[in-house]
């Protein structure tokens, strides 16, 4: 709306008179806002409603308005108040000059986070929840809870360990403890993991062939691109829980639509679990470890995101889930999905 | 449940024959997490099962059977599987050595966090929302926007200073930009500011005598210990959004339940909004001016609370507003504590 200087001082007239009108309803002293004469207000309200950042006062004496005017107790006579205050507010918020124009929005981002109610009734997206966690935030357990209850796959660390394991082992090299910090267990070693195959549809001669891509790549890097592959694959078929893996950062530039989350919780929350896990551990040496893991998730993740691990502007959201509780986590991104009501959607 | 070593080998028997199960109905040779001999693999099974942090291993490999158990195709046999795999995961949850075991929650953050669907049913506190923001995030406009369809009242710096500057008036003395950062318009600054009295119902005097119980304080420390009282007199009274003003760590300190949300987006985003808020501001100055205030907003809020301004841990919840939107943020909250669907609660 373009509206003119003209359309522009009929609304500081307008916000000007509320206020008076809400004085004359409390009877008292208390409650203007605009205290001197019309005109004057009048005139820097109208300057105030064309100017860039000083606009933004018109917001606060706005809102000191509102905090007023639902405080009149006669009901017929607050209602008729908010009725103006609202009016004012709508045409207020329209200038192309106000404090409420302009978005923070990037349309990228904003397109692939499922979080965003428009975007996941507008297509038919796989439900991918990418969680990345500090050590001792019970992040995990959150995941892996999370997945029980939308009764969807849960890949993990040792899970994608195993799966590259497998590969490795058909190519007779050896890529043990390849991920860096991923640990991996005689179990899981030893286990064929080809039920990840079954999942992902793809032969294991593909998979070889896929691998074979990165032939010159030290072992890290083509662990990480094989893994990016593997990710990108599964974003296709199915809906999935997915912890770590730069996962998030991976499909944001595949242009893949999920939700990332990153959860956290307070280093002594965190030291008190880490001691709860690993008997034997005391405080000092909990301290010590949590500061390292944490050094080292950082260096990788920034390492192949180029993005700063844990800054709450690279995720969706960030839950701190001490204040919580794991299963309070999981109840609380259900609720945030949507799914908090359907306790069985599909087996 | 104190669980026997007997009770827990018989349930590693019972993993190890429901791999052997779903292995069976998929017919094929993928499928086997535990392809080794029976007695083996209950017994490494029984032994994680009573070790942390091994333990989590069991995690993965239960993880692994679901997903596989969930491709079976006839209805009744995957049914019966998954019957059979939520059973099992149920009695190795309860183990007292379960991955499951212990929480990460902090009972006082939590019995303060108004995000929390047990807290918000079981009592009538206020519903008071702490907003943190990095600036050109857009949360400022999120906050008075959630204020304005909750019909709650907000409360910002500009508001606050007016208070305060006026509280100071009457002492004939002058605090003008004592909260450092907080701009003060000439029109808040001249206006009365008392609608504020209204709404706390505390005489001037009250405040007067209050605020004499920080002299020997300097001029800043008065302000923010100042605003700390009314803040909390505030939430035994009205619902309200409050920006900023280290609310969250006061509030929390005088164990008000509260939700404490943190509003950021990329630097590129918020240069971009900088901009366009500040006509006349270039990339480079903007990218200064930005990283000059995120600096000061962290010396504040760090020296009075003494916790780290924007790190995730320290908040209900981050939230980026680059990936919803200014409108999508709003939204998103609404949906969080349930007041999506109730368009209009009070007036």
């Amino acid at each position: 709306m373009a509206a003119t200087k003209e359309e522009i001082k009929e609304l500081a007239e307008h916000i000007y008179d509320l206020d008076a009108e809400v004085y004359v309803h409390l009877g008292s002293s208390l409650g203007r806002v605009f205290n001197r004469d019309r005109e004057r207000c009048v005139n820097e309200l109208t300057e105030l409603l064309t100017t860039r950042p000083q606009g933004h006062l018109v917001r606060s004496e706005l809102g000191l308005i509102a905090n007023m005017a639902r405080t009149i107790e006669d009901k017929e006579e607050r209602a008729m108040c908010m009725t103006e205050y609202n009016r004012i507010l709508n045409e207020v918020m329209s200038l192309p000059t106000s404090f409420a124009s302009g978005d923070v929005i990037d349309p990228i981002l904003a397109k692939l986070n499922s979080f965003n109610v428009a975007n996941r009734f507008s297509n038919d997206d796989h439900l991918i929840i990418c969680i990345s966690w500090t050590y001792g935030s019970g992040g995990i357990d959150v995941g892996f809870k999370l997945a029980d209850k939308l009764h969807i796959n849960y890949y993990d660390a040792d899970i994608f360990a195993a799966v590259l394991k497998r590969l490795d082992a058909e190519k007779d090299k050896t890529i043990r403890d390849a991920a860096g910090y991923a640990h991996v267990s005689e179990e899981l070693q030893q286990s064929p993991a080809s039920e990840f195959e079954a999942v992902t549809h793809m032969s294991l001669k593909d998979h070889i062939k896929y691998f074979s891509r990165y032939h010159g790549l030290n072992r890290q890097d083509a662990v990480f691109f094989n893994q990016s592959d593997l990710i990108c694959d599964m974003a296709k078929k199915e809906d999935f829980i997915i912890m770590g893996r730069c996962a998030d950062a991976i499909l944001t530039n595949n242009g893949i639509p999920h939700i990332s989350i990153y959860i956290t919780a307070p280093i002594e929350q965190r030291i008190q679990r880490a001691i709860e896990v690993n008997s034997g551990l005391d405080r000092k040496k909990a301290r010590h470890f949590l500061k390292k893991l944490d050094k080292k998730h950082a260096h990788y993740y920034n390492f192949y995101t180029g993005r700063s691990w844990g800054n709450a502007n690279n995720y969706d959201l960030c839950i701190n889930s001490a204040s919580y509780g794991i299963d309070g986590t999981v109840d609380f991104i259900l609720r945030m999905i949507g799914r908090d009501k359907d306790k069985k959607k599909s087996e």
